[in-house]
């Protein structure tokens, strides 16, 4: 069984949860296929080092051109800033590399389906982020709907509740300018809970959404640094240009109704990306920010006994946990991306594309340059006006 | 210091709960006027005298006009089925009679403001049955919210989620019809959520919603009987007229967000009145069924222990609570009736409106109405285009 | 169906209870023989003829002799300082009246016994209050143990925690005072907690404990008021005579091991009556401060969904509750007294012992007095040492 | 700055535990030692490939004398079953290697004084694994305790439920046999409360003790396969030899009360380590199938506002978390080893003892053992009788 050898544009958050997600696949499913951390690659050399010396890659190369021209990677793995996606995507695609990207795919719906459409001529195998999926409690939640173990489903409410910018002297940093991130809180974290709704409910039919910017500007930010730089409200300062919060209300085409919000202005939630579905049988919660736990209800339970379960997804019979550790001992968010890796390594192996892939990236940007469009035309959008 | 001497058309659910609530509040608010349950109204003549005698009225009607008409009456107490509430109201302003009508107002916006109008011509005191308003944890919320001690508010989530009817057998009880209930999930429960939105938020500005009707045709049932009939899927059946959930986006008049869902079609949800709002220095959670606890966050909270605080507003620095039982001992829903009660009783007594009142149902009827007409017609609605 | 004449000793805090659950029972529950409030006694003749208004007895006396001569009584219902029971239920039990007395029925086992005994003698009722018994929740604890439905039981933990007195400043009332209330934490909130193990486990066999006064004096109360009042550090100081928490181990007869505390220095914990149980078939969690709920886990749930059902005890199936509200609209504290007297009304009607009655009175007695005496000694004590 | 160079006795579930952690640190924790895995130790040739290749180790040894006599190791992690732990600690202390010893560390009282002696003359560098201190909440916990925001600690309650062997059918695996395990629930789950309760608490003064085997033979298994292996009732039968629950009351030092089960039998908690203290000033619960939470209480908070805090102890501000994704993203059981391993190093680093050390060992053992005097003897037994 030959290793899978990796090259991977990226060094920040993503690329140190890829990192780490390689590195634990062979030691806790060593049945598939090894993947091999041949190169990592960033803009800055020094920062790029540090990252191959401590995320224990081969080799480091600054320009991702170099990186797709070496004949001893198999795959590029793409958690650059999402304004770079497309193009690094096209030319791996174009090199016949197979291709796992973060999500969102692209910063447009149009430029998604290039994305998608180069890597189905080149035949490669294409992967999008979407790794909250790999929960073992998602993978539940996911086999009670297929099992009909809950019926059919009437109702999906999905939330992404984060507050790292309620203060206003948090920075100007890149995640808030539109032409790098694309969107805010609806993009970055709303996208998640899009595809937990396809994943778990379907496609969307139509969408009508609304969204705000609380803090108009903020001050720019000394250097770019993710999520936790500290700012100066005396800094000079630079507009907002993405969302705060974006809220939709959705139909699917399997007639189930959606509510769903993305906000990075709900104090006390640090990462609750939750959701609740009612179907006609029976309802399951989720809440990341407890990521071991799925609550389920089922309405044939006995009378005098009837209520929400907590179920601890820790057990064998919980999708991978047989890998890892006895009942009860919890796993984490990084377990998240050894499993999408895991499917990856498998994909690749049975010569099949992954799930979730390019045509998942496709539809997330679908329906929120749908929203998008709803709320800037306010009224209800189909999603057979973009496709 | 006079009783008021009380009149009450209606003694089904709502009729009991009221009669409880005057009969508790001697007891335990012993320093308010004294409601004197002098007459309770119902037409079926043996099913009201059974009523009068548990519920410990004096005397027993079985048409509301004569109850209006009598002059030992001060207040009449709508209770009946929604589509009586506006004759008889209209009648007891008249007869110069203070009128508190359980919500919805009436099954129209424009009949609310005549309702309103009526009360304010006849210079009676009215109030509406918003009981949930009078929770000690929504007091709370209501009081961290005026201090300020969450900051602007950005965010109202609010849901109202049960599951009575979601089995397709269940019949079509009134609260089914259209005519008689004037809407579903959308004005049964949802009602509750709006004013709970315009207490703690302030008013709408413009609304968007959907809605839908799960289980088109039921059941016909033997007999109307509230909410715990049996079904007979053989038996005759009938159209179900009115929404079995709605959904709706809100901006409110503030700035702020508002999410607005009310359904009876989710399993494992008895009576899920819940809602959250976040401000810009912190957020406040509650769920009805866990009537006694209010969650809250300060962002100013040090740093290494920020986190919701399961508040138990059973202590005699929550409103009403000094009047019950030691810290730790819990209340349930029936208290939210003597609260209101005793609003009730003491506006009367310092001759000023109670609240919330004629004016907070016909906002609330409002807003209702708006949701309806986006719904209809697809679009957004402003409040501007009802007032 | 003839009324039962009550006369009522005490009029503070359980005084209160009692009262409201009288009033309230013919209205929840017509079904069943009529409390007829006829008297109210205490020592304070201004205090006992405002408790009388406020509550709404028919009378009041300042002499229990005077209440148990009194021949339009039926029944003694005795919620005096615990250092007044015996002697008048000894009194009461003469003159053949029933017996409702509160927990703990005497501050000794002796006592106890000879209290029962003169009860049996007379052939009167005799009821001992342990509320916690009656909510639904508890009832369907009972429930599922007495119908296998969790199979053996191997061990009950059971805690009742609250913090009224953690601050020093906090006078000393009469309940930290021996020679009136017996003992603190152990005989005021243990006894409940050990109640609750007999009613679901059965029999305790031996025992040890250890109990502590962490906060040796403090100031004397100007007058003594309850849970409520408040202290001064310069005011002059006595002794604490009682337990400010206990512990102990305990087997119980059928093999099953038990941990039980009561303490009134945990903060957070108004009222933290909770107990959890574990058998080979399941285990069953509760907690009074969410006295609605009760929490059950079953080993036979299918592999994939095993985890505690939070159940909202408030359906029709569970006991007591068709008598209130719609499922999902809670209870509270007080309703466990309703339940608690419609018990008695019930047994009386049908001419039987009500449970729980003086029997169980003794035998919680003897359990305490165990726990005392494996204190003193240091040294398991059996429960056959006192019987 | 040297590696530290790692020889590992044990291959099975602490063997990945702590393969993982020694894998993680030089990524995560890129500033300290970096541990180089040499060689895994085990008896029997392909099960010790196996895990090196999978857990990464570069070389095997099948007998763990020789890998004490390699002079390219400096320490050695004992994680073999506990009756192995004695004789290679003090060979590996002759041999002048570091060792990190997993608990109990011993099967007596004697034999871990004898190691610790045998470390300490060596002047070696030794490490017991209790890695539960080692969440973040919990070293949060730690934290408030010793800055005195929660006042003098009156009560510490410790529980640890498991559920792995209700079902009678579970094979008689190692655990359960004495003289390879030591103890059941007492030695294997209870010595990380006792751990935890001195690491928070201090030492224990006095305890006494029950313990039971509810289930008493069970059938042998084929093979010895950890926890979660399958049995068949007809298969040969043996005894079980240790206890499957031990319950004790304790006094602190300090004069705290304390309460500590430990118990293999309680359905529906998988791992469920869990304790409560309460101070003169405030509270704090936590709960290992919620590692990343803590719940905290504090009186002093303002009146209206009270009530335990959940908090997610993933912000930068809680021990070692800056290290590893933002806030809200949560960790799991591994990640306690990892931090476990990084105090070993840093202690290798500072030429200091590590925390928790075989002085920690010792103590348990003590409290062990004297649990097990108080059982035998039904006695309260003091620490200084084995002192």
């Amino acid at each position: 069984m030959d290793n899978v050898r990796i090259g991977m544009v990226g060094y920040k958050f993503m690329g140190k949860a890829h990192s780490n997600a390689y590195r634990a696949l062979p030691m806790f499913f060593p049945q598939v296929k090894r993947p091999e951390m041949k190169a990592i690659c960033g803009r800055d050399p020094q920062g790029v080092e540090q990252a191959r010396a401590q995320f224990g890659w081969e080799s480091a190369e600054t320009d991702w051109r170099n990186l797709i021209e070496r004949d001893d990677i198999d795959l590029i793995d793409i958690n650059a800033p999402s304004d770079a996606h497309k193009e690094i995507a096209l030319a791996a695609a174009a090199a016949g590399k197979h291709i796992f990207c973060e999500k969102p795919l692209a910063l447009s719906y149009a430029d998604s389906v290039e994305m998608l459409q180069a890597a189905e001529k080149a035949g490669v195998k294409h992967m999008v982020g979407f790794n909250y999926r790999f929960a073992p409690a998602v993978h539940l939640a996911k086999k009670l709907v297929s099992e009909g173990r809950i019926g059919t489903i009437n109702h999906f409410r999905g939330l992404f509740l984060q507050d790292w910018i309620v203060d206003p002297s948090f920075p100007l940093v890149w995640r808030l300018q539109k032409e790098i991130a694309g969107s805010g809180a609806h993009g970055d974290i709303g996208a998640h809970v899009i595809d937990m709704a396809r994943f778990l409910v379907g496609e969307f039919d139509e969408v009508i959404g609304m969204s705000e910017t609380f803090v108009k500007d903020r001050p720019l930010p000394s250097s770019m640094t993710g999520l936790s730089a500290k700012g100066d409200m005396n800094a000079p300062r630079g507009p907002v240009t993405v969302d705060d919060a974006t809220l939709f209300l959705a139909r699917f085409k399997s007639g189930a109704l959606g509510s769903i919000e993305a906000t990075r202005f709900a104090p006390g939630h640090r990462c609750t990306n939750s959701f609740e579905i009612n179907g006609s049988k029976g309802s399951i919660k989720f809440d990341f920010e407890r990521v071991n736990e799925l609550e389920v209800y089922f309405t044939d339970d006995a009378d005098d006994v009837q209520g929400f379960r907590r179920v601890l997804t820790t057990d064998p019979s919980h999708a991978y946990m047989d890998a890892w550790w006895p009942p009860g001992h919890t796993i984490g968010y990084e377990h998240t991306f050894t499993h999408e890796v895991h499917e990856l390594m498998l994909a690749i192996a049975e010569d099949r594309q992954p799930v979730p892939n390019f045509a998942d990236g496709v539809q997330c940007q679908a329906v929120l340059e749908a929203v998008e469009m709803s709320i800037q035309e306010r009224r209800w959008v189909s999603l057979s006006e973009l496709r």
